[in-house]
């Protein structure tokens, strides 16, 4: 690559730091928690998303997702199912979020009525590491299905992540994961990774992470 | 994006496109067939390799591979177990082959010893799209535990490609993958791919796929 196209994309990341700054501030007045999700493609981000949001409500908090894709609202659609508040962002072809996309989306949004919001990624494990989003967690999400190395092919995406979500769970056996591998490669490029083991199928897994969420935002709103 | 970025980035394109047009000569005037693998991370291309490299070999053909990936040489190692040629490409956090990092890995290699040379590229479903590599067959790879409707939401990846190679079929049942919902969606976006259905695990599909590869090298040589 050409210096003047480095020194372009530089120009563009560093306008999108700045409006994600703005965002951070707007969601720590508004005092929700935010949730940036990210993945291959395929490795289970709307189906964890659907048991969260459900599990969420059911407990009683307000949450709300915000869904970018390249293409189709199927994932929108599918979420709006747990009756939780959903918006898709369509890319159209680009391979991840930006955070003026986000923005835009959330324009007219009373996010004070807000417990939680989660924002699901385009599905891709290395072009969104460089774009925040205003989040206070990012969460990267690694299925048992795709082998245990994928943190030490990916390592910015694991490093840049403050949790890591193994999904799947209930396909380990049959895909011979060897899970503790797997955790220690998330380990060896992200030592302060908080670690969960999940499968939306079965539940396994949630409740500590739903543990986890309401946790930080708690420490979120005391200021910590 | 600004207009600015986006004419720089048709610039890097548009240079890709001319030595990618240079390098599908050298690969002609050789005479070997090239195919371009291309999917998610995790999706099963290093595995699907191994096995398509040892039986090429196995039945006489003389084939080579280059790999991408971001970090680690892992793929490369695993793949010279086959005692074919191979060599590692690290692209240093870049989210996609082009065409000038295959043309350096290849500068001293005898072509013309070669009958195959297959190119894994980095586990993306968007980026490595847009960079032609001077390949013969696109090859994407959709693994059964990703979920029916990837084409959809990916469908400039499954537009430019030639083969869809369907993966993991044994994992099938567990993960209660619809095949049928699966190749429609592929042929929605692609109606012309050829479609194969393969188990690096089980072997499952790979005499076809193999198959079509010779027929394919066969006709490029008989100029079709």
């Amino acid at each position: 690559m050409t210096t003047r196209y480095l020194e372009i994309r530089q120009g563009v990341l560093s306008k999108n730091d700045r409006l994600a700054a703005e965002l951070r501030e707007r969601f720590a007045r508004a005092g929700l928690l935010v949730a940036n999700l990210v993945s291959s493609p395929g490795a289970g981000k709307t189906a964890l998303l659907e048991r969260l949001l459900a599990e969420l409500r059911a407990a009683g908090w307000r949450v709300a997702a915000v869904v970018g894709d390249l293409q189709t609202d199927n994932d929108a659609r599918r979420l709006a199912r747990s009756g939780a508040p959903v918006r898709q962002i369509t890319t159209d072809g680009m391979c991840h979020l930006e955070v003026d996309l986000v923005t835009d989306k959330l324009a007219d949004w009373d996010l004070g009525a807000l417990d939680f919001l989660f924002i699901e990624n385009v599905g891709n494990l290395v072009c969104p590491t460089w774009y925040d989003l205003g989040e206070d967690v990012r969460m990267v999400l690694l299925s048992v299905t795709e082998g245990e190395d994928k943190p030490l092919k990916y390592p910015v995406m694991f490093n840049s992540s403050d949790v890591a979500v193994i999904t799947k769970l209930d396909l380990a056996a049959a895909c011979e994961c060897d899970l503790a591998a797997m955790r220690e490669n998330i380990r060896s490029v992200q030592p302060n990774a908080r670690i969960f083991e999940t499968s939306a199928r079965t539940g396994a897994g949630l409740s500590e992470l739903i543990g986890f969420l309401v946790q930080q935002r708690q420490a979120k709103r005391n200021g910590q």
